[in-house]
Parts: C-alpha cells; structure tokens; sequence
C-alpha cells in the first residue's frame, strides 16, 4: 500500500444484526479494503465501522456502505439514545500514510458529491473539510436530530453542501468530513468523588481552558466506585498523551488523590505511543524512522 | 507477508564501499526481501547489513551474501579494532511476526549446514541455536580471532557443528545463530565522573547481578563533557527500557545526579516502545491489537 485513509462512518442500527452485516459486506466485499472492527450498540441503536485502504478504494466503499444503509434503515421510525440525523449519520475520512489532511478534504468532497448526486441524500461537511466555521463542529450540524432537519435545512446556515435542500425522506442527512485520529483515552482516580474528577476534566480539557486538542468529561464507574476522567483526544500531535496524563496526575494530587490507572477505548495510531515512550525515555534526537516495523512496512 | 523473519550479518569489510556494494546486492537482487539498512565502520573495518522477508528467502538471501563475501573478502590480510574470525564473522536470525524463537533455530541450523557443505565454512551455532552451553556466547566462541582459529576448532568444546574441522584459509569461520532483537540503548548522565557512570553500569547489568538481559558499561562522552550508561538490551520482553531507565534515574540520584537524555541507537521494535508507553501511562489491559498500526498489517 502506499497512500493509506482510514474511515469510520457510523451507521444508525445498533439491534438488528443481520442488517449491519449487510452493510459492512460491502466493506468486506471490496479489494484492497481491509475491515479493522466494527461494532453495534443497543443503547444507542447505532453501530461504527472501521476501515482502511487505498483513497480511490474507501471514497468507493464508504458510497457503496452509506447506499445499502439508506436501503435498509428508516430513519422515521429510529429510536435510540445517541443523537442522529441520518441512516449513516456520519462518515469521517482519516489520514494514516503518506497523506495529507487536505488530500483527506479532498476525498471528502469527492465522497459527499456522489452520496448526494446519486444517493438524493443532502451531505454536510465538517471538521476539516467544512465550508464554514461553524459547521465543523458535529454536534452544532446534528441538533435537532433528524426530526428537527427539515426545518434547519432552510436556514441558509445549514444550506446542505452536497445533494437536495432537503433531507432524505428515510435516509435524513449526512455528514462527511476529514479529521485527524481520535483516541478515546480514560484515566482512574482513586477516589469516588465525582466532583474531583469533573474538576480536574475541565483543567484539560480546550473547552475551559485546559489543553485545545482535549474533550474531557468526569463520570463515576459505579462498579469499581471510582471516578473517571474520560477524554478524546482529537489531535494527538498537538496535544499529547503524556502531557494531559502528567496535568491529570498533579491535579489528582492536589485533591490528595492518585492515579490508579488509565484505558484506550479502540484502537490508537502507533506514533501517539511512540511518542509517549519518547518523552519519558528523555530521548535525544527520536524519530520514527528507527521503528523497526516502519522500515519494514515503508515505502 | 505472514511470517517475518530478520537477518543482520556482519562482514568483515568496512573500507572497500564497492565490495560492500557488491555483497548488498545480493540482498537487494532477491525478490520479496526488504533490506532495511546497511552500514561501515572503518575502524573497525566492519560493516553491518539488515533485512527482513518471509524465513526461506531470507536464508536464500544470507547464504548468497556468505557466498560473495567469501569470495571478496580475505581474513589473512584483514586489519580492524573489531575481533572478527570470519569474512561473514557472525549471522543472527531474529523472530519478527508470526514466527517462535524455536523455528528461527531451525533456519539457522538449515542456513549454517550450506554454508558449511556447499562454501566448506565452517560454521559455529550460537545463542539460542548453541549446541552447548557455553557456545551460547559470541565473544566466547570467536576469542583467539580468525588467527587463533586453526588451533581454536581441534578443542572438541569448539568443533564446528558445520562443515569442515578447519578454518576456510581466507573466509574464517562463521557464527549463525537465532536471538531476540537486540536495542542499543545509551543513557547520559548530566557529570564529567567516569566513575559514576561505571558504578551504575554495573548496578544494572546481569554479569554483575543486575538485570539478567542487559549488558552496560561506562562511557565519556569527551565532547559533551558527560558519561554515558551504554547498553545492549538483548530481550526487552523480560528486561524492558523503562525498568532499566527508571533504575538508572535512582541510582544517578543517589550520587545527586540526572538523567539528561536517552538514545537508541539503529532499529527499535515497536513493542519496545508500545510496552515502555504502557507501563508510564498505567494502562489497564492494553494489547498489542490495539496498535492500529498492528490492524493494518496484521494477518
């Protein structure tokens, strides 16, 4: 392979089984296309499926993927407990090897095209690959859900930029967008003060002034009774693991609290690690090159 | 590829870059054969080469560059700092993917018996592929050099597991073998105190009753003004990075001084790191699968 993008559309059927493994038959059907996991959830009645591939090949099979769902899923009569718009609610575009995030946009734009030219599905850019700022932000897109967009389409703000002006009568809306890896990254705490864990989320987290690249939340696991400050990391190269982990470690300890441990949720690019082992190894003069593996699977 | 295995012979010629360039190609002629990097040392009149391919073509591979080795090289007009006692002086297998430590044994055994039947080198097997325990050690079996040879090979404790009883008059004796990947990892020490660097060299190395798979010793580094803890990590699985890294720290404290920096020096295998990032960011059931990276190219 040389050019490798990943993506990862999320499609709105998390129960009903046999429909998702049509869905991602087309996934598996496609050569060059390599199916990395996939996975459904009843709660939320939806599922996120993981590929990755050569451009051409995943702009091909994400269309193909996102027409079977607007076959099999209706919209209207879709219920479940995460927010949705569309039958593939969205679709993300993520660099991997020896691509650039605006060859990404570009592919996004490709896809977004054909899904609302030949799918009658309205598309939305976003992240990286939106037409304004204030769409690149998902949540802002979706509100509303599907039930809410045939009114919002009007508004010139959320003009679709792709297909009709109005959603899809079962298949509702959907957005594309290209963006960087997003890791899932959660530490422990141990204490079962959940406001101990909701003070230190908004020290790092962007929103309140803590790191930029940081979404955090603090929640309880009312299993282990602890508490858990639970994040994305939505760009890993600008705001690094290891750095949100010291801040949480020092905040923790301020409250007379330690850190027992932290989890990726998913899957995580080598480099955030390799990065990780960088800087607590003190390395001089690092680069990723001296991975082994890299040299073996580089061009 | 499914199985990878490595291959990083060391000839005995680091000044003649053509007859160098000449034994390369014989690794960069062979198809399926990555080779991954390849360097001189005129001082010690050495070079090292490295590739990687699925295990039969990388037996083909070494075997071939043994061959034109022998031919471009002769030890009884060699000079170099380095001990060496064959044209080809030794030959380690390393496990990459998807194959034992016990099966790269089996190449090796396969890989020295043409060299020692079809170019009469003898051949000593070492490390884990030994044939007694105390040919295990390299430096061990090649004491007494290519000149100490010819008397060396009619102890029965060195008689070649190989070809003839004697040495080739110009190519020597060769040593194959299978071994963990070895990482060389130096850690300097903000003092000009050679004996600092000595004393915790021998804290954390096995020979001394350290840690079992490292070996260290004490360096200045003269144009720095600083010493240097150097090691040779020769299995990371049992003795990691962090652990010794995070010894060498206390031990530097404890004569009040610090780490200032780290260095690899050639090819790390991922693990090394994705283990070293694992242990400093205390994650809960991590697993390897969860390198994407390890998605990607997995089988």
């Amino acid at each position: 392979m040389n050019k490798i993008l990943e993506c990862v559309p999320n499609f709105s059927e998390g129960r009903d089984k046999e429909k998702l493994e049509r869905i991602v038959d087309e996934v598996r059907k496609q050569e060059g296309i390599k199916l990395l996991d996939y996975s459904m959830d009843k709660d939320h009645n939806r599922s996120v499926v993981t590929f990755v591939g050569e451009p051409d090949q995943v702009i091909e099979t994400a269309f193909n993927a996102c027409k079977k769902a607007a076959e099999l899923i209706d919209l209207r009569t879709h219920k479940g407990e995460h927010p949705r718009m569309g039958a593939t609610d969205v679709i993300p575009l993520i660099p991997i090897k020896n691509i650039s995030m605006q060859e990404c946009v570009e592919y996004s734009k490709k896809l977004a095209k054909r899904i609302g030219e030949e799918l009658n599905i309205p598309v939305i850019l976003y992240e990286k690959s939106a037409s304004r700022p204030e769409r690149e932000d998902l949540a802002v897109i979706r509100k509303g859900e599907f039930e809410g967009m045939f009114e919002k389409l009007k508004q010139e703000e959320f003009k679709p930029d792709f297909g009709p002006d109005k959603p899809h009568e079962s298949a509702g809306v959907t957005a594309v967008g290209a963006r960087m890896p997003l890791i899932a990254f959660n530490v422990n705490l141990n204490t079962n003060n959940l406001d101990i864990a909701k003070k230190i989320a908004k020290a790092v987290r962007g929103k309140s002034g803590g790191f930029k690249y940081c979404k955090a939340l603090g929640f309880e696991l009312k299993e282990r009774n602890i508490v858990q400050v639970s994040m994305n990391m939505v760009d890993y190269t600008k705001t690094p693991l290891y750095r949100v982990f010291q801040l949480i470690e020092n905040e923790a300890n301020r409250y007379g609290v330690n850190v027992i441990g932290s989890e990726i949720v998913g899957l995580v690019p080598m480099n955030a690690l390799v990065d990780t082992a960088d800087y607590f190894l003190k390395l001089e003069d690092f680069s990723y090159d001296r991975v082994l593996e890299n040299r073996i699977y580089g061009d």
